[in-house]
């Protein structure tokens, strides 16, 4: 999909002036190429303003100057909610429409799936019943998948993984821009989910697409039942989550991360190699790796032991 | 379906004295018409006794006389175990038939979608393959259900709406009766799920049917992955819940309330609009809108902070 | 499946020497059979190797002395590893082949159901469509199952069950053994899911099958929605879990124990009868039945109100 950046504008009902681009897609400021588009809606990437290489900006006027030579300003006072008009103009067009897929040798798929336009499947594939694969997916040799699963358009599957029943992988991500009148207008979701080789992934989990890029789980990794990754997470290689796990979105986690069930993180953070998250335990903060945390907000298990120990002694202090 | 109260008397095997009246459903003592049969079974709605319209109660031989002149008294010993077996009466009855929809304009319909009698469609309507709709669904103009969405008998969802892969609507609410040896008697769950417009629910979210009544999810309300919503909650418009949120029973939340990822509530509670449950809080008891709360029991999250710096000083100190 | 031993050990590269035996499975040392391989992993089953009735045992050299007459040591330095090895040669061979049941009378079968090979059904069952019912699968007279449900191989369904939609059960346990470069290799789950009469299952349940032996959900039980029951579970009659609960692995509960939402337990732990777990509270050891406790760690419910009370009291005092 392309749209010239004056059409973009005259949808978006923002001014325009400057040469015309062909426009391709929409991403963030230090991700945007000379034919995306991009916005600015926080602060904290004001440094990124003057290295953007992106064609256009949807921005504020105060802040319009401090983009560089050759990368236009399209001038508003809700670049967000700008940026959610935009995102629709570039969303997949989600239809009922069948195809048939290119498909390897020594397939072992069930009649009964039903195939978007431009999906090939690797050798030796397996798919089971009531099965959804949409659009452009691509599944590599020797992957199995269990009954009722769906993958969205745009996903991508490596080798030997197992995908359990019930999973849905490629679902939207979850972003909307608010109103001044308290709604919310969806920002589409625009990215697609990476499932790298030898990842195992349990039953009724859910992978959301990224909004821009890719949501992605590195090789080896084995998530079991329930879990939740939101838009743009990266899992690092080989980790493992027990059942209930959560991630929000663009967390990223190092190799060998291990969580425990029912533990999440918040948005946004970093988890280092090896580090090690104890059942129920909440991430509020980037952790550093090769180590252990427990409790919400999680904190190291030592430190969560000692204070497990020293409310107990409250408790039954007689001072108390 | 109606029965005369005689013969609803006779099959749950109670005596019965009085005119004879059409019966034609169950609601609680506030909400039972003169057509509906109703039940009391908790001291702490004897006050409703006295007003209620219903035709007749399922009622202990105390207060039996409390009943308003009109209102037939069903006396029995064990009233919710008679509402378990009445309520078995009004089920609605799941089979495996399949019916053609009444169809709008523009409707994209994957052909392995299976519906039940009575469904309606509006126009522009997008349903991905393995969808099951079930008996007298309505499902309003220009909403997209994708694949492998399950709604069940009853559901009603407003234009504009759409839902995710693998969510369940108007599956049964969590309502058993208890026998005095530990079995737990099916109370079937006769209500439906109402989900207004401008709605999104995530993937693998479970909203529960009312057990009288309807669960609603109001107008421009986002849902992420995962959620449940239990039976006769009420949903404030325009809310946004995170990934793994769980509301228990007849809870209500106001407009614009916010629950962060993994957080949830107690039934029977009301959170009061533009409030805020940051993740992993634990709802316990109703709270005032506007305010943001935290922790569990959750608590506003101020106070929420100093208890954790208080936690922390304490387990540094020498003392302890 | 059967191998002879000395296929196995030529499999797993093990040098194999004593008589060959016909081996058809594997199990832990105190339940496995004189036709089954067991393995030792972990030095707190020491004591039962002596009295093991495997046929074969994975061990290290060390320990190999302690196996008894009659059982034959298959000495490694990765008894583990070794094991999953072997669990792939009796893991069942997952297809997208068809077949027809046996039914029994009166039944309502949706006919898009995709039936496995051996399965067998009783009389007056209904299902809905979009299930997938997986070999060897058993359902009993009077069971409803809700659509879009997977049973995989083996799961033994029994009378007056109720199933809803999305719910999956017997994927697969999750179980890996670990390699020194930090990789995780699959140890096949090749036992199944036992679910007795009269139990209810929610909406996109999870209950996977066990490794060896059976995941068992006894009579009675109710279950609401998004709960995960991990391998080997073994849940008492007469239970309930509200919405959201996980069972980690090996988990048993007694009879009549009640579980709120978000509640969660470790694994290999066991909670006694009629013992109530409060909502979110994480059951880290074995509990006593007949009490109540609530929090994380899990406590009884009198001790963690008062520590909520001291916690209070804490932030509220001048001296912090």
């Amino acid at each position: 999909m392309t749209y010239t950046l004056s059409q973009i504008a005259e949808k978006l009902q923002i001014d325009f002036q400057g040469t015309d681009k062909q426009i391709d897609g929409i991403h963030t400021l230090s991700e945007a190429t000379p034919t995306q588009l991009s916005f600015f809606n926080d602060s904290k990437y004001a440094s990124q303003l003057s290295t953007t290489k992106a064609a256009a900006v949807l921005i504020d006027k105060a802040h319009a100057p401090m983009l560089p030579e050759g990368t236009i300003a399209l001038v508003t006072d809700e670049p967000y909610l700008k940026l959610a008009a935009a995102s629709r103009l570039f969303a997949h067009d989600v239809t009922a429409h069948r195809s048939e897929p290119i498909c390897g040798n020594g397939c072992d798929i069930d009649p009964s799936i039903v195939f978007g336009k431009g999906v090939t499947i690797g050798d030796n594939v397996t798919i089971l019943a009531g099965c959804y694969i949409g659009d452009d997916v691509t599944i590599a040799s020797n992957t199995l998948i269990h009954p009722n699963v769906t993958l969205y358009h745009g996903t991508s599957v490596g080798e030997r993984v197992i995908i359990h029943s019930g999973t849905v992988i490629g679902c939207d991500g979850y972003g909307f821009a608010h109103t001044k009148t308290g709604e919310h207008v969806k920002i589409y979701q625009n990215g697609n989910v990476i499932i790298e080789e030898d990842v195992e992934i349990g039953a009724n989990c859910t992978i959301d697409r990224a909004v821009f890029g890719s949501t992605i789980i590195r090789k080896g990794t084995k998530l079991d039942n329930l879990i939740q990754i939101a838009h743009n997470c990266d899992v690092g290689a080989h980790t493992l989550m027990a059942a209930q796990v959560g991630l929000a979105g663009s967390t990223t986690l190092g190799r060998n991360v291990v969580m425990g069930g029912q533990s999440a993180t918040a948005g946004h953070l970093h988890v280092g190699d090896f580090a090690t998250i104890a059942g129920k335990g909440g991430v509020t903060k980037s952790l550093e790796g090769g180590k252990t945390y427990a409790g919400f907000p999680a904190i190291e298990i030592k430190l969560w032991r000692k204070m497990q120990a020293a409310l107990m002694r409250l408790v039954k202090s007689k001072q108390m």
